[in-house]
C-alpha cells in the first residue's frame, strides 16, 4: 500500500502541510496517490537519527552489511507485480524495462554485497616497523578506508530504481557503512515509497540501527537544500540536470565544511563517424543509431546528442537512411508533462539557431506527453562558433554535424564541454590513421566506444560512468559498478596502534583473509 | 646563480613590473636576490604551454616518466650546498633540517619513478565480452586511470623542497602525467628558483616536452588566482593556512568548470592523555612533548597544539614537568618576520579568551625573529563552548584542556574540527576501556597515533597525511606517501577498443606485465 507519508528511519511520518500526487503520462492524469512532503523538522529528525546510527553502522562488520544489502534485494523482488504496476503508472515506461530495471537493481545491491563480504575493497596497506633504522626508527603504519558518514541521494527522473531510492548511490554507501537520506524523485514518489518499504524491512529483518535509512518526500527543491546545507550529511549522490547538480555542488561548496557532491548531469555523447565507416556502412549505421536515439523515448543520460563526420557521400547516405528510418519509428511517451515540454522547448531553440537544418520531423499525430524524434544538421563551423548547439536536449533527437574537413572534426571535439562516452565509428586501421581525432576525444570523455552505441552501460568494475566536468562533478569517480563505492570513503592510518585494537582487516593475523599491501608486496598472508 | 625569474617551461623571464626579496630571519635582512614577479601575460604564456606540453606528456611511457623524475633527483642532489646555503638563509633552519628535507624530497621523487616504472598504479580492470550472453550481449570493458592535465601547485612556507617546488604535489602530478605550473613560495623565492633550476634541466635532458614544468614568482596573490581560475588548468596542490587554502577552493568551486583542489590546511593535532600513562610516565612524556611541541619552532602542520586529559594528580605532574622543560629549551628562530608576528598575536588572543590560563611562558630576552614558547591550560568546560580555542596557533605554543570527567573528554573531542592527526597516550589495555574517546577521536582525524608524537611524517604507502575539512579539503586523499597520485588522474573505459590501440596497460598480451583485475581475479597474466 502507498500511504503517501515519509520515512524517517524507520517509522512513517507525514507532518509537513504540502501534498502533491504523482503523474500518469498514458491516462495523462494524475495518479489517486497523494504525498506528504517532509517538513524541515522532519528532514532534520532523518539527518540526526541517521548520524546516530553512523556511529553504530560504521562499526558493523562486511558480512552483516553483506546479508543486509541481499534483504534488501529480496524485499524489492518480494515487492512483486504492485512495484512494476506503480512504477509503469508512474513513467508511462513499458513493463519490460521496469523489470530489466528492477533487476539491474537488485543485481548491484547482491553486486556490492559481495564486494563488502569478501572485504578486500578498503585497500588495506601495511608498513611494519623498523625499530632499529637509521637515523630515526620507522614506525609501524596499517591504513584502510573508513566510511564518511550520512549521505543525501537524489532520486533521478529517469531511473526510478536504478538510480533513486535503492539505486546505484544508496546501494554503494550503504556498502560503505555510510547512512542514508533519499531525497525521493516527486515524479515516482509511489514507487520510491515502495522501494523504501523494502529497505525498512530489511534494516528490521536485518537488525540494522535505526536511521541507517529514512526516505523523504519533496515536490520542491528546499527538501534537497535543508539535507545539503545540514552539517550532518557528509557527501551528495545526484543524477540529473546540470542546472540541478550544480546548484547542489554550489550549495555543498559554500557550507563552513564544505562537502563532496557527486553529480551525474547531461552529455551530449559525441558520436565520431570516420569516412571509411561510412564508405561502406553508412545503412547499417544509420538504422542502428535510428534505434538508439530513441530508445527510451531518448530519456537516457548515454543518449546519442551529437553525430560527427566529415562532408562525403557516405555522410549524405548515412544523413538519408537516419532521418527515413527514425520517422518511422512509432513515438513513445516521456516521464512526465514537464519533461515533454521542456523537450518541445529545447528542440525548437535548437532548430532557430543559425545554420541548423531540420532533416527529421515526425510530424504525424502523437498520444498526449509523446515525443516527436526528430535530426538536425549543421555544418562544422557553425557548430564549433556557437556553443549554444553543445547544449543537450533530452529526448529522443541528435544532431548532425558535418565538418569540411578533418581538422574542423578535431577542433569542433575539442571545443565540447566534458562527456559520459565519445563513440568512435571507423574500420580498425582507421583508429590508428586518426589518431588526433581519437586523442581529442579521450581527452573529454569517461568511455570510449568502438562501433557501437553509448546506450546500454553494463554494470561491471571495468565500467566508467562518469567523465570531465559537466558529465560529472568529479571526474575521478563513477556512478557504476564496484569502484562507486570509493565516493564514500577516506583513508584512515593507525601508526603503532595495538595489534588487538586494530581493525580486523589491518591485524596482524588477517582474520578477513583478504589481499592487502604489506611493505609494497601484495599478500594474503598473516604478519 | 639565482637570476631572480621564472621559468615560462624552459626559458627565464621577468617581464613583470613588480619586484621583490627574500629574507633572513638570522641576520633580520632582506636577501641581495631580486625577485621578478610574474605578469598576467607570463601566467597566461606558462598555462597556454603546460596545455600543448600536456597532449604530448600524457602520452609518455612509465619508463621515460620515471628516468625523468630520477634525473630530476639527482639535479637536487647537484646543486649541492648552494641549495642548502640558500635555503638556510631564506628559512633561518639549520642546514640538518635543510639537508634533512633534501634528502626527503629526492626520495619522494624516486619513489614516484618507481611507481609509474612498475605501472600498475594505473588500476588497469578488465571485463572481456561475453557475445553470447542472453537477453543482450557482454561488451569488452577496460578501464585504466589517466592524467587529468596541467596542475597548479602552490609553495608551502614550511616546506621549501619537500612541499614546494619539486615536492610531493610536483612529484606525484608529473608522475601521473600531468604537466605542473609551481606558484613559488615568496619567502624562499630563491630555493624554488635553484630547484626549479633542476627541474628545468631535467626536463632538457630526457626530452620532456617544454612546458611540462613552469615556476612563477609572486609576492602577492594575484598570480595565484590568475592560475586558479584559468581554464587550461585542472587541479590545484596546496599546503598552507585555511585562509588560504580556502580562498583557492571557493574561487575553483566558482569555475564555469570547477576543478578539484587539494589543500592541506591547519591542524592542531590533539593529543589524549589516558589516565593510567600519566599516572606511570606523566613525566617521561611531558619530556617528550616538550620537544614535539618545539619541533622546527612548531612550524610542522603536526604540531601537537592540544593536549586533552582527565582532571587528575597525573595530569598535574605532567603539566608541571612540561611547564618546566619546555621553558629550558633554547628558543630558535620562525621562517619570516611576518609568520612570527601572526604567532604573537594569535598567542595573545588565546591568552585573552575566558578561562584560559598560561602555565609556561619563555620570557627571557630572544634574539630577533626567535619564538617564545608557551603552554596554556584551561578547563573542558570553557574549551567546549568556546570555538575559538580550536584554532591553530602555528608556532612552539600548546593548550592543555582540563576535562572534568570522561564524558567531557568525549564532548571535547567530537566538537573539534576536522584534524591531520590525533595521538592517544595509554596503557594497551586503556585504549579497550575508552572505546568511546577511541571512536570519538577516529572520526575526526586522517592519522590515529599510540603512544608516539605527531610530528615526524613516514613516506611510505600506509600513511596517511590529510584528514576531514579543514585538516584537507578533500579527506579522501592524501599529500604523502604514492597514493598521492589518485588526486591527478580520472578513470577512462575502452568499450570494445581494438587491441592494437589500446594502451599499453589494457592490451591482451600485458605487456608491462603488470597485475590487473580481470573477470574480478587478479592477474598478471595475458588474456
Amino acid at each position: 500500500m502507498i500511504t503517501g507519508k515519509n520515512y524517517i528511519g524507520n517509522a512513517l511520518s507525514a507532518k509537513g502541510s504540502k501534498e502533491f500526487r504523482t503523474f500518469d503520462p498514458l491516462l495523462n492524469l494524475e495518479t489517486e496517490w497523494t504525498f506528504y512532503e517532509a517538513s524541515e523538522a522532519e528532514v532534520k529528525q532523518a539527518v540526526d537519527l541517521s548520524w546516530d546510527a553512523f556511529s553504530k553502522y560504521q562499526e558493523i562488520s562486511g558480512s552483516r552489511k553483506a546479508g543486509f544489502l541481499r534483504e534488501i534485494a529480496h524485499q524489492i523482488e518480494a515487492l512483486d507485480d504492485h512495484l512494476i504496476q506503480v512504477y509503469c503508472r508512474e513513467t508511462g515506461l513499458p513493463q519490460g524495462r521496469a523489470k530489466g530495471e528492477r533487476g539491474r537493481t537488485c543485481f548491484q545491491l547482491r553486486t556490492f554485497a559481495n564486494l563488502v563480504e569478501e572485504g578486500s575493497w578498503v585497500n588495506a596497506t601495511i608498513d611494519t616497523a623498523e625499530p632499529n633504522r637509521d637515523p630515526i626508527p620507522k614506525p609501524d603504519l596499517r591504513k584502510m578506508s573508513v566510511p564518511i558518514g550520512p549521505i543525501a541521494v537524489f532520486g533521478a527522473s529517469n531511473f526510478p530504481l536504478a538510480y533513486s531510492t535503492a539505486g546505484g548511490d544508496t546501494a554503494s554507501a550503504l556498502a560503505s557503512g555510510c547512512p542514508v537520506v533519499v531525497k525521493s524523485h516527486p515524479m515516482h514518489a509511489g514507487t520510491g515509497e515502495l522501494i523504501a518499504s523494502a529497505i525498512i524491512k530489511a534494516v528490521e529483518k536485518t537488525g540494522m540501527p535505526n536511521g541507517v535509512f529514512s526516505n523523504l518526500n519533496s515536490s520542491g527543491i528546499e527538501v534537497g537544500q535543508q539535507l545539503v546545507n545540514h552539517p550532518k550529511i557528509k557527501g551528495v549522490g545526484f543524477t540529473g540536470s546540470i542546472q540541478g547538480g550544480r546548484a547542489l555542488f554550489d550549495m555543498a561548496s559554500r557550507r563552513e565544511e564544505p562537502i563532496p557532491v557527486f553529480a551525474e548531469m547531461g552529455s551530449i555523447n559525441p558520436v565520431v563517424f570516420l569516412p571509411g565507416a561510412l564508405r561502406t556502412r553508412a545503412n547499417e549505421w544509420a538504422k542502428t543509431y535510428a534505434g538508439s536515439i530513441t530508445l527510451g523515448t531518448g530519456q537516457f543520460c548515454t543518449n546519442p546528442g551529437l553525430l560527427l563526420g566529415i562532408k562525403s557521400d557516405g555522410l549524405n547516405e548515412f544523413v538519408q537512411t537516419l532521418s527515413d528510418e527514425i520517422v518511422q519509428i512509432e513515438p513513445s511517451s516521456m516521464l512526465h508533462p514537464n519533461i515533454i515540454s521542456k523537450y518541445r522547448d529545447n528542440k525548437k531553440g535548437m532548430v532557430g539557431e543559425p545554420g541548423v537544418n531540420v532533416v527529421a520531423d515526425y510530424t504525424t499525430e502523437v498520444a498526449e506527453n509523446h515525443a516527436r524524434q526528430a535530426i538536425v544538421k549543421v555544418a562544422g563551423a557553425s557548430f564549433i562558433k556557437n556553443p549554444k548547439l553543445h547544449q543537450e536536449v533530452f529526448g529522443p533527437f541528435s544532431m548532425v554535424v558535418e565538418c569540411a574537413h578533418e581538422e574542423e572534426l578535431i577542433q569542433a571535439i575539442a571545443g565540447l564541454e566534458g562527456q559520459l562516452t565519445g563513440t568512435v565509428i571507423a574500420g580498425q586501421k582507421e583508429l590508428v590513421e586518426h589518431q588526433a581525432v581519437i586523442n581529442a576525444l579521450q581527452n573529454r570523455v569517461g568511455r570510449l566506444i568502438f562501433n557501437g552505441v553509448p546506450t546500454g552501460v553494463e554494470v561491471c568494475p571495468a565500467m566508467q560512468h562518469g567523465g570531465p566536468y559537466p558529465a560529472s562533478t568529479d571526474s575521478r569517480f563513477g556512478a557504476v559498478g564496484i569502484h562507486a563505492i570509493e565516493r564514500w570513503v577516506r583513508p584512515i592510518s593507525y601508526q603503532n596502534w595495538p595489534n588487538v585494537s586494530l581493525p580486523d582487516a589491518l591485524k596482524d593475523e588477517n582474520p578477513l583473509g583478504i589481499p592487502r599491501l604489506v611493505n609494497n608486496q601484495v599478500t594474503s598472508e598473516p604478519i
